[in-house]
C-alpha cells in the first residue's frame, strides 16, 4: 500500500507542505496506553528547527488528537493526529513549477502524478510530514516505554565529525531523549553545529549518519523471511526522506571480516543468554536475539542549497539554471533523528501486537 | 505479513533445509509472460555451490512447476514451483538441538517458535529456501526483460579485493549473466575466490560487499512514502540471509559530501531528461528519476565455521563448547548475487503492476 | 488490518461519535480526477436525518479537505477528508455507561476494549462515521462515472411494502441520484415512510432491504479467489453497520431452482457478448461478465427503540431495565443507501486500478 | 491481494482442475498445533465425490505435507500443503475451448486472462482447489478445537426439503463432524438425495442453502469496521465457488420485524453474560457477543447440467449451442459444506491470532 506501514499496527499518512495541514493515522494500537500530550510535544519540539542550522520556517506544530484517545488513554480506535500548516509561502514556488530542483523530487513526482501533484514545498513528498509521524511516533514509544523498551538515536557523525558510539545503552538512550542536538559527546555536537553554520553560510549543507539503539527489546521478535526485524527497520527508515542507506550491527566496515572475527559467542550473564559481542546488532536470522538492537543509517546532504543548479525547463525541454531561495534547512539530520526513533518504535510496536504462538 | 512479500505481486515462501521441499508461489504476475524452464534452470545454476568456494551439499534442485503456466507462458493464476530436499544430513543437527551455533537463528527460533521449529539444518530459515526465490524470481526477470529492464549483481569487494565498478550498465549487466562468480573484472575474481579457499582451508569463511544495478527502468516507480522504491527494495534485500545492509547511490562514504557535490543537476540528453550524476542511485523521493537504480548491500561472513565456537546448552543453562561439523559454505556472497537480482526484480515487477494513474 | 480496507485503493476510517470529529483517508485514487466539493455536498445531505424517519440530531456535516487535492482535482496523494462533530449530547450516555443496549455494540466494545471505549454514543462503532465513508465516496463515484460506470440503491423493502426492481438500469440509477428517500415507485416510497412514522410513534424501529445495482462495469473485474467481485463487495458492504446480510443475482430465493433454471445463457447482441437473462447477478467465477452487478442487503431495525429492555449491569451482574432516551433513529435503510453507493464505488475503483495484464 | 487471504493467519491458494495438482499454503498459524493427518484424510474424505450425487471423477485426494509439520505438530513456518491431480481428462474441453459454457468462469477467465489460462475443466476456477483448502482447513479447525471451539455446516435447504435448525449448537456440531451428507433429521436428508438424483436424471442440477453454526467462540472477536466477523466471513464464504449469499442470524427473513422484536435482551446465565434470543447471530457491531455465530449460505445450482445450452463461439462471434459432456456434480452443495467450516475455522484462527490488546 502506498501511504500505509505496519501489519497490525499501521500509520497511514497524509498532507502536504502547503495545504491546511498535515496528519497521521494510528491503527491498531493496544487499547488504555496512556497518551501524554506533554511529551507529543517534546517529540515534536525535537523536530522543530532552530538557530541557523535549520530552517526559517518555524511552525507552532500545534496538534489535535481528532480520535482513538478517551479519558487520556488509547481506546483501541485509530488515533488520527492532525497539525495544521501556518507558515507556508507558496510565493517562491510558483516560479520554479517548470523547473525541477536537483535531488528533490520534483522530476519524479511530474513524471509519476503527471502535473496533478501540488508541486509547492515539495507536496507530499515534504519532510514536513514527518511532523505527523512523530506525534503518533510519540504514542508508539510511549507504548514501548510501558514495556521497558527505550529507543533512541544520535548523530553519529556530521561535517566529519565523529560522535562516541553507545556505550551503556539504556543509559544513553535516556540522556539523548532530552538532548535538541543529539550526541552523546557534546564538545561533539559543538563541532558539528559549527560545522553545519558553516556549509549555511556558504549556501551549502551537510549530511551525516545517525546510529540509532533500542535497549530492552526481548529475544524472538521478527520474522525468519521477508518480514525480518531487519528487512522492516529497514523498510521503515528508508521512507524517511534524505536517508539513502542502514545497516545492523558492524556493517559495510565489517566486509572485510572473517567468520571467526564477526560471530557472536553465546554466554550466560546472570541466568540470562547473552551474547559477548554484538557484531550482529542484535538480530539473528531476522529475529532478536535480546541484545541492543543496534543501526546506522546514511543521510544525504540536504538538496535544498542557495547555489545556482542546472536543470531543465520541462515546458520546452531546455537546459536552464536555478537559484532556490527562501527558507530551507542546511542539515535535517539533528531534525531527522527522532522521526528514526519514531519509525523504530512504530514497527516494533507492530511486532509486539502479534501473538507469536 | 509472515512468509508473503510484495503488494500486488507476491512471493510465498515455504519450505525447510531437511524437510520434503522448498517453494514459492508467485502470485499477481502478468498471463502471457514466456516461462522458459531453461533460464530457470540456468539461474538455479548460478546459485549452486560449486568447488572449494561452497558447501559440498550439492543439490540437484530439479524443479516442479505445479501450476500457473500453461502452453509455456503464465496464465495469470498463481505459479507454485516446488524444490525437493534430496541431499540432506540430518545425522549432525541432532547433537547441537540444544546448543544454539552463535551467529546463527537457532537460538532466536527457539526462542519464537518454542521449541517446535525444526533444527534441522537452519530448517525454514535455512538459506535453502533461496532456491526457491530464484526459480520465480526467474520468471520475475523475464517479465522485466520484455520490457527492456536489466537487473544484475556483481560482488564489489570479498576477502579485501575490489571489483571494478559499473561503467556501461547495460553491457555489464548482460556480462554478468553468464558469469559463475560474477565480477566485471575476472582478475579480481580469481584474487577473491582464493581468498576465499584460503578462509576455508583455515575452517574460517568470508562475507563481502554486493553491488546491484538496474539499467532500463523508466522514471515514475515507487511511492513518496513507506513503499518508496528503496524502502522496498530495502526491505527484500534485507530479508535474504546474511544481508545486514544497504545503501543506494553513493551511500555510506558520502556522509561528509555538501549538498553542492551530492546533488544531480539534470541535464536533456538527445531529449531524454537525465542527471548528470548519479549520487542518488537513480532514485528522487523514492521515486525512480530514469537513471540506473544502484545500490550495495552488506554480506556477513558465513557464521558456519569448523572453530570451536562458545555457546550454552539450552537445558541446563551451561556454557559449553561446539564444532559444527557438515558440510558448509565458506562464503556465500557468489550464490547470494542470483538471490538479490531475483528479490530487486520481483519488487520491480509489483510496482509495474499498478496502475499510477 | 483494522479501519484500513482496499488493496491499492485504501480507505482509512478514524473518528468517535462524540468526539471531535469523524474522518477517512482515501489513499491510491489516481491524480487528475475532478472533485467536486459540490456533488460531496450532495451526497452527505443524502445520508442527513430528516423528517419523522429520522434521529433529530442533525448535524451540518460541514466536511473539510486536509489533503490529496490540488486546483480542483486529486494530485495521487492520499485525500483525508474530516467532518467535525457539532451536535453530540453526551449527557443521556453516562447513566449508561455500565448498562449495555441491547443489540448495539456496547456490550461487545466493552469486552473487546477493556472498558477503555468511548462509549458515548456508540463511540468508533456509530453509524456517525458513515458521513466520513459518504464523503470520501463521492470522489470515488465521480471516478467511476468519468469511465461511464454508475452506481445506484434503492429501498427494495421497508416495513412491509415493496418498491418495483430494477427496469433501465441506467436511468432508473441516474434517477435515484437525487432521490432523498430512494425508491423507483414514488407510491410506494410514501407508503414505506408512513411505516416507519407508525413504527417511530410506537417508539419501535423498522429494517429492511436495500437493491444495489452497478451499470457500465466493463467484464473482467474481479479475482477467482478470496477477492471475487462478491467476495470484496461483501465484505465492504457487511461492514456498514446494520446490515447483516447480503446477496447476488437471485440470491436466496432461488434456492428451489433448477441448474436449466438458473443458467445465464449468453448470446451476441449488437456485436457484444451478453447474457439472457441474469440471474447470477453479473459475476461469473468471482469476475463481473458485463451484465449488470445486482445485489441486495438485509438492513436490520435499528435497535434503538424508546422501549423498556432488559440488560446487565456489568458493574455486579445484576440483571435490569433501561429506556433508551435522546435522539435514535426509527429506521436508517434511506440513509444507510448512500454508504452502500459509496462502499460499493471505492471496492470497484480499487479493482480497477490494478493491471489486470 | 489475489490468491492469499487472511492478515495474519493467510491461506495462498493455487493449482488448476488439469494441471499436475493443487494446493495451499497456510502461514502464520501458531508452532504446536497438533496435526493429524487422520483428521485431514476424513475431512478431504467428506468433499470427495460419492454415489450419484456426485461427479464421476473420484480423486484419491492423497496430499503431500510439503513444510511447516515437524514431529506431528506445526512448527510456525508455513504449511504448504500439495493434492495431486490424476483422474483429469482433458479430452471433453478442447472441443468447447472457445464456447464458454453459460453460468462457469469460461468467459470471464477468456475476458480477464486474455486467452492465456488453462481453460481446460474450469482451470484455477476449478472447485477443485476447495480441496487444498479443506487441508489446510483441517489445522485450523484442529486449532481451534484445542480451545474449544466448534465449527458445523449442515443443508438446510435442498430441492424444496428443510432439515430442522440447529438446537443444541455444540451436540449437533459433533453429529455433523461424521456425516457425509450433512443434516440434522436423517430422513429429510434421504429426500434431499432422492431430490439431487431426480434432478441428475433429468441432466439436471441443484443448489440449496447452508447453515453453518460456531459454538464457543468467546465474546470480542472481529473489529467494528471493515475486518467486521461478518464481513470477513462474508469475503472468504463467497470466495466459494458457487455461493452467491451470506446472511448472519435471522437474515433475510427478518426484513419486515420491528426493533422490538429483532432486539436480543442481555440476561445473566450462571455468572454469563448472555443474550435470550440470537436474532443478530451472535454478532453485534461487527464483534462476537459470546453466542453462537450462525450464518446461512444460498449455493447456486451447479451451471454443468447435460442439456443443450446457448452459448456464443467467441472465435467468430456466433450463437452456437453446446451440450457438456464428461464428469459432473448434480449438486456440490453436500460437499461444499466442508469446505464452508474450512474457511470459517481460518477465518477465526486469523482474529484470535492477533492481540486484542
Amino acid at each position: 500500500m502506498r501511504n500505509t506501514f505496519g501489519n497490525n499496527i499501521t500509520v497511514t499518512l497524509f498532507g502536504e507542505s502547503h495545504g491546511p495541514a498535515v496528519g497521521a493515522v494510528l491503527d491498531g494500537i493496544a487499547p488504555g496506553i496512556s497518551v501524554d500530550t506533554g511529551f507529543i510535544r517534546h517529540q515534536l519540539d525535537l523536530r522543530k528547527p532552530w538557530g541557523a542550522v535549520s530552517t526559517g520556517r518555524i511552525e507552532d506544530d500545534d496538534f489535535e488528537i481528532l480520535s482513538g484517545v478517551f479519558e487520556g488513554r488509547t481506546t483501541g480506535a485509530p488515533v488520527c493526529i492532525v497539525i495544521p500548516n501556518k507558515k507556508a509561502d507558496s510565493s517562491e514556488y510558483e516560479k520554479i513549477r517548470t523547473t525541477p530542483r536537483p535531488g528533490h523530487a520534483d522530476y519524479t513526482a511530474e513524471i509519476k502524478f503527471g502535473g496533478y501533484q501540488d508541486y509547492r514545498g515539495g507536496g507530499h513528498f515534504s519532510g514536513r510530514l514527518t511532523a505527523a509521524l512523530v506525534a503518533v511516533g510519540a504514542i508508539a514509544i510511549s507504548a514501548l516505554k510501558e514495556k521497558g523498551i527505550l529507543v533512541g538515536t544520535h548523530i553519529l557523525r556530521c561535517g566529519g565529525v565523529n560522535d562516541r558510539e553507545f556505550r551503556e545503552y539504556k543509559e544513553d538512550i535516556i540522556k539523548l531523549a532530552d538532548t535538541r542536538f543529539a550526541v552523546l559527546d557534546e564538545e561533539r555536537g559543538k563541532e558539528m553545529i559549527c560545522a553545519i553554520e558553516k556549509a549555511s553560510a556558504n549556501g551549502d549543507s551537510l549530511g551525516g549518519i545517525l546510529e540509532t539503539a533500542v535497549s530492552g527489546l526481548p529475544a524472538g521478535v521478527g520474522e525468519p523471511w521477508f518480514d525480518t526485524l531487519e528487512g522492516m527497520l529497514a523498510h521503515a527508515v528508508l521512507s524517511i526522506p534524505g536517508i539513502k542507506g542502514i545497516e545492523f550491527g558492524d556493517g559495510f566496515r565489517a566486509a572485510d571480516l572473517r567468520g571467526s572475527e564477526f560471530r557472536d559467542e553465546l554466554c550466560c550473564d546472570g541466568g540470562e543468554i547473552r551474547t559477548r559481542t554484538n557484531h550482529n546488532g542484535g538480530v539473528n536470522g531476522g529475529i532478536s536475539n535480546g541484545m541492543p538492537v543496534v543501526f546506522r543509517s546514511f543521510v544525504k546532504p540536504t538538496p535544498s542549497i542557495h547555489l545556482p543548479q542546472k536543470t531543465v525547463d520541462l515546458e520546452n525541454g531546455n537546459e536552464t539554471e536555478i537559484t532556490i531561495c527562501g527558507y530551507h534547512d542546511p542539515a535535517i539530520i539533528h531534525r531527522c533523528r527522532v522521526v528514526a526513533d519514531s519509525m523504530t518504535a512504530l514497527v516494533l510496536c507492530d511486532f509486539l501486537s502479534i501473538n507469536a504462538r
